[in-house]
């Protein structure tokens, strides 16, 4: 019951030269899934990423930092459903090399130029025998054209698939930006979110595509909550093929790269708020947007505690305008020296509080009505300074408590 | 559906010489329950506490610590339900105040010696006239056999009374020590728990009761969480009366001391877990307990990052044994050098988990066998120094939705 979400239509998925991708269904976990994808990348092509500051990250997302590192061209991604592969110790390195080594020796390339990544369950073996199998459906199955079918193969308890694509044009060349993603739980993430691959065929250096990855998912990725959980698996990557014959962009000084720029952002953006319109149990779509704060730290903290409490959270599921629960987060973020006399709080467009408590103007009835909608904004008024901040996030509703507690069955 | 709960028996309530309790129906927001309590305390009594760190601390939190600054000796404390009388600004501290000035004048004391305390819903206003109305029937009701209607009004959506007795003896003479305290949701307190009384009859001066009630706290109610938010109302109340003819007892030093605060930390400890164990919607008891940190706060964190994470509780909620979860929340807790390989996790006394993933030994029956039980051990070992931290928390069920989607209704 995703809010306001449509599976992809083609134009959310536009072909990126450069870049095939391969679909199969390898029963990791269940039979007669998409579960297995396999990214196939042209000879020039760059890939950079972010991913999970959890301390207990995944064997896969070990395994692409180090071929990263490495500094061999990247020619493939491996990703799997059913299975993180986290938790799972040293055998979980070799298995996640085992599935590497398989896909690199069937494309061609060394498996130092394939990236591995999963999603699933945490803490039980990666079964990389049947991931072996699958491979060779994947490979026989690699197109340009399969991106709405790959973004269906990387979901898990995602209801709906998850594509966003965007063509802009640089020095005179057509270039496509595409990408997928899947979330849905154990969403807070800390550099990105487990798992978003974003693909353009503009041609852009090494060092350029760190930084438009890093600041991508500082606005997109890393401004979205469900639980507040940060995943073990998180990775979001961005792949430039170069495919589309565009100048070079080798940094922020490059003509075209504000262009590139703006456009990964949207894209990023439509993906991490698919992400929360599809998060568990979904049934709203919350902006909470904090401004007038001393900092960026300050406007995260008020936004987080609000996207985080629970009781907040229930009383947008029960559309019920208990919005003293707002008001009790921001007294929770943390900051000392809060003068709660000088806080704002809208909804929508709605002064709810000011001078320490219920706005005089404000009348139950009001609040009623915007908390019906399905897309609300809560807005913070902190005048302390000039700093900004949003974030997106979604209630908390019995789902999310079902979801979660038969995840395994 | 409290988690190993009974009504309090006789025996958990047992008078302190020196505090008379008065209650009644005074219809703040229901009719016919009881939602007011007069404590009026005898003329030598000493009274200590700590409060919320909300920001936007409620007005009664705001009045009852300016009252206790004044220094004058504190005669009675006055608690409503029903309304938190938060978030209300100045009209909030004015409504406090009036109710302090009646309930002073009806025992007869200046109204600087009242402190009032509300629970209930924010941001609405306090009908102080419901108060003032019900006040003579307090007066009227006061008695020292009276704790167990008293801990029966403080209630708002705690399903059990929650009350806790013992008696010591200090120099020869029988002290008791008798508290109660109310709890059920927005509980993550930074200082003590909205609301916890605890009187004794021991002759303890100012400054040593304020240490006793922080170290109390600090070992009971700050080591509970629930939903991770700190209510904007949270206060501990520690008495002492001095009624029994005991030795006044001055500080640290004073060789009653030790037998008076270990008596204190057990009362204070089984109403702080007396409050998860009716916790919104709880079906399991969880004790967190972190062993090996580098120092208190590293422990803490971890700790909490599992009590707070609602994957970890909704596996609970579902008996499941996900533990997977409890792994990634410990990778959560923010400590950056963490060597995830030297970390042992147990399930009561079960090994789950060692060198970065699943124990050889443990097997899924076992895991299955301890998440049935209704109270269960997390113990996570850190392998970097000797601090220690235990909390207590509880599951989330479907149970914690309806109670704060419908909270209002």
């Amino acid at each position: 019951m995703a809010v306001n979400l449509a599976p992809p239509r083609p134009e959310d998925a536009h072909p990126v030269r450069g870049v095939r991708l391969g679909v199969a269904e390898a029963g990791i976990r269940k039979t007669n899934r998409k579960d297995l994808l396999l990214f196939a990348l042209a000879e020039n092509a760059r890939v950079a990423g972010v991913f999970t500051q959890n301390r207990f990250c995944a064997a896969p997302v070990q395994v692409a930092k180090e071929h990263l590192a490495a500094g061999m061209p990247v020619r493939g991604l491996l990703v799997n459903t059913g299975n993180a592969n986290a938790g799972t110790g040293e055998d979980g390195l070799r298995r996640a090399r085992a599935g590497c080594s398989e896909a690199a020796r069937l494309i061609g390339c060394d498996p130092m130029q394939m990236l591995p990544f999963s999603t699933g369950v945490i803490m039980e073996v990666l079964p990389v025998d049947r991931i072996i199998r699958g491979l060779p459906a994947c490979v026989a199955d690699l197109h340009e054209n399969n991106w709405a079918s790959a973004a269906e193969a990387i979901m898990t308890t995602d209801t709906i698939a998850k594509a966003s694509s965007r063509r802009i044009e640089l020095g005179g060349k057509p270039v496509t930006l595409t990408g997928i993603a899947k979330g849905a739980g154990m969403i807070r993430p800390d550099m990105a979110t487990m798992l978003a691959f974003v693909a353009c065929d503009a041609a852009v250096t090494q060092s350029a595509l760190q930084g438009l990855v890093v600041e991508a998912a500082r606005l997109s990725f890393n401004r979205i909550t469900i639980d507040g959980d940060t995943s073990t698996n998180d990775a979001f990557m961005l792949i430039a093929t170069g495919a589309a014959g565009s100048p070079t962009i080798d940094g922020p000084g490059h003509p075209h790269f504000a262009r590139l720029r703006d456009g990964l952002i949207e894209v990023s953006q439509r993906l991490a708020q698919a992400i929360v319109r599809d998060g568990e149990g979904a049934t709203k779509f919350i902006t909470v947007q904090v401004e007038q704060g001393r900092d960026q730290v300050e406007c995260d903290r008020v936004a987080y505690a609000i996207a985080h409490s629970p009781l907040v959270k229930t009383a947008f599921f029960a559309s019920d305008p208990n919005l003293g629960r707002i008001l009790a987060a921001v007294g929770n973020a943390g900051i000392a020296d809060l003068d709660v006399r000088r806080v704002e709080l809208y909804l929508d467009d709605v002064l709810v509080a000011r001078d320490g408590g219920r706005a005089a103007s404000y009348g139950e009835e009001e609040g009623k009505r915007v908390m019906k909608k399905n897309e609300i904004t809560v807005r913070v008024v902190l005048a302390r300074g000039k700093a900004v901040t949003t974030v997106w996030t979604c209630d908390l509703s019995h789902d999310y408590v079902t979801i979660n507690a038969d995840y395994r069955t």
